[in-house]
């Protein structure tokens, strides 16, 4: 992210950086920018005729090193709607390693002329390596436990088309915070726009140094972050409420209690909703265990937002591409 | 199938339900609109450039919980030829019943703003469960031992491409009975069509009730339908000889005699086809088992329409999805 | 390749076969031409929109039956820029033949009404049996040990960028020249066009009665190729020197020395390019080796075209697919 750029968008011209690895390196009014864009393609989204030229002639590989319907499906209809070519790789992280290095992967990738990468990737930091190596935009649709911008991006414009603001909100975000890539860009993404924001999750899976019952004084990203050590104290009187996808995985790896002791403690249920703002909104980034993080009727209740994300998901996608893809880009190549 | 719409195809105005989820509740006017539409589509498939803008801006998705390239292709060139772009996706019903759920995943699709859902599934009735949790029409590509109305529609088209109609002909049909799709919407939809319907299949692989020598007294779909204990009998002055494919699960779990035994009491050969008519046709959904339930010389023969079924199965799959995803459609939901 | 048609290309008019199987087939005027086609789609892949309608309304399947990223993305991304419809197929071999011969495979996706299928298969003359039993124009995309004709295109349109012609060049190839269909098919190109090859592979790697320190005397495609039994006779005054990759299935059947003693012997080194021209080119098929037959430095340095090849290779297969899919030859048909 150390070129940037100026680009048009549907939302004014606004400077971008030539990838979008990450939100740490995006400024207020670029976010701002990017989810006025999003409002534009939402709208597009919901004509008869679902279908710009913006993009024509332009090819955006997605490269997924892990599977996930849902982003890759996501970000292929983003494009299509706007008139780009998509073309689908995937491959597994260990294959790649044995074979060809993702240098080489990516390399090649990019000598085929192409304009964007969309890659995920098991390793954090993936999507950095491939960026310093391609001309090609390179977007992260998530890279190990570190960053998922897009997915940011999307619960970001969630929330504002819900209160037309997001300054001054409170977000509660509630589960494996440690290893979640959503959590930390929605968190970052989250104080960067003025919205107070509390976690709660169990102890090991908290960042090192969040202490139950502190705010983060450092300055940084997640200064002013407030750690709960009850649900009840997280939720109360927000604006949003986030439960983040358990990871069967950790649980194996002795970070979690079991499911249903997950579940009494920190699962989103109705009596722990009613404790927040009357208007508030329930999120998860998907897909969901029902029972676990969140009980069935709050996953499909009136408060739920979780379709509305996935389609405003596809509108998000719709804006990054065409910011880092629109003709005048390469003449600035 | 609960909505009915109206709806402008190229051989007029039909009103068809929203779905395509079997043949059971489509009328004989409906199956005839979408021949005739078919008929439309077919032209175009001849064209030297095979292409229309009829479904621009329309995404449909096909997500198959089985394996057919077939079909999958068939579906996917169909609705490039139309203009619409087309999404895949593929699962094991598996690993899509341990993680999310049927319903939030095809709700997920959904919210990415979709227009059509090709579903494939290995369980009876999931089509049904999707269509009543979707806006996007569900169109049925083959769910268990259930339905697959598309197979049946390209069979009738293909059948009255060859004789100019369908009331009156004899269709004699070989095989698993019990357990194949195909067979339960091809029997339907030609007995809506006044075709006369013969089957002949070992006894374990009959529907219960149905008994060789007899025909079905009650009413219902099946009504007149005649089960013949010979194949001899069932080919007897047929114009239509299919062949369904033998499934070798079925003869793992015992209901099926050997597969050398099994050719020789029910494959279609030579010896068999002269009892048809002299302009008879062999039908065979594919992929073949040739030398099983299909002599080699039979499958690749001059009455063999086998490939003719498959180009007609691109027309008829551009007719449905014109009819369930055109323009005017939208404005109605 | 029986059939002849002209047709009309960028750089002239210039008869082509109705498939591309192999290079053997191939005149002179036949590469010569389309290699000046392929440099009008250089130019096209640098515009701005990257699109032309060349191929509007006709569909290309690439059916693969050994897995390559990185030819069947070439290839898709050729098509779509030229306006096709692409369609992916995979599939194991093994599972074809249990199931559905390759015969009934191809019938049925060439009844769906396709223009080209671009095929790649383990099974050397696969592609051959195919074409035989289709009308759509097949391109063989590696068949076994057999032939690999655009990527034997595409290196001769990389040279000719470089040099300006390709009559009198002296080009080395080191490596498993047996088994290897891009040797093959480099060998018999190059030859055609008055390049001179010299070769250079441990002896069990190199075709019967090829033997170091020999000419190849008998009549034929690969009259003239010297065989070579130090590297560094093979490159010395090379204009273009090739390392093939080593593949480690030959090594597991006993063909190969260790890793480290062919590296060692045969690997591509900094010392022995330095034998080279001053203006000498290196090239690699890819995926590389890195440290195997090519050393890291070498296969990334200033002389390495190893990326330009990737993007001849979009070019060189739009100017395949433009000249025996574009308009007109439907009319032919």
């Amino acid at each position: 992210m150390m070129q940037q750029e100026i680009l048009a968008t549907p939302g004014g011209a606004i400077e971008l950086p030539r990838h979008l690895l990450d939100v740490d390196g995006l400024e207020a009014p670029q976010i701002e920018g990017l989810l006025d864009s999003a409002e534009g393609m939402f709208e597009v989204l919901g004509r008869d005729v679902r279908k710009t030229p913006a993009l024509r002639g332009r090819t955006i590989i997605t490269a997924f090193f892990e599977n996930s319907t849902r982003t890759r499906v996501s970000f292929e209809q983003a494009g299509k709607i706007l008139g780009a070519d998509v073309i689908n790789v995937t491959a597994s992280a260990s294959s790649v390693s044995k074979g060809e290095s993702l240098y080489n992967t990516v390399r090649t990738l990019q000598a085929m002329q192409i304009d964007a990468l969309v890659i995920r990737h098991p390793h954090s930091g993936a999507p950095y390596f491939v960026a310093r190596h391609v001309d090609a935009s390179v977007i992260n649709a998530g890279d190990g436990t570190h960053a998922h911008p897009t997915q940011a991006l999307l619960d970001l414009f969630t929330i504002r088309r819900r209160f037309g603001r997001l300054d001054g909100l409170k977000v509660a975000i509630v589960g494996d915070v440690l290893y979640s890539r959503v959590a930390r860009s929605d968190v970052m993404a989250l104080r960067k726009m003025g919205a107070s924001v509390s976690v709660c999750a169990p102890p090991t899976l908290l960042p090192p140094g969040w202490r139950p019952g502190t705010s983060i004084k450092e300055g940084g990203p997640f200064e002013g972050v407030r750690i709960e050590s009850a649900v009840e104290d997280a939720v109360s009187d927000a604006h949003v409420v986030m439960a983040l996808r358990i990871q069967r995985e950790r649980q194996e790896a002795g970070h979690l209690p079991e499911l249903r002791e997950y579940s009494t403690r920190y699962g989103i249920n109705a009596r722990r909703l009613a404790l927040a703002k009357r208007e508030a909104i329930v999120m998860h980034p998907g897909p969901m265990n029902e029972g676990v993080e969140i009980s069935p009727d709050i996953a499909h209740g009136a408060q739920s937002v979780v379709e509305e994300q996935v389609k405003n998901g596809v509108a998000v996608r719709m804006a990054v591409l065409y910011a880092l893809c629109a003709r005048g880009r390469s003449d600035a190549r």
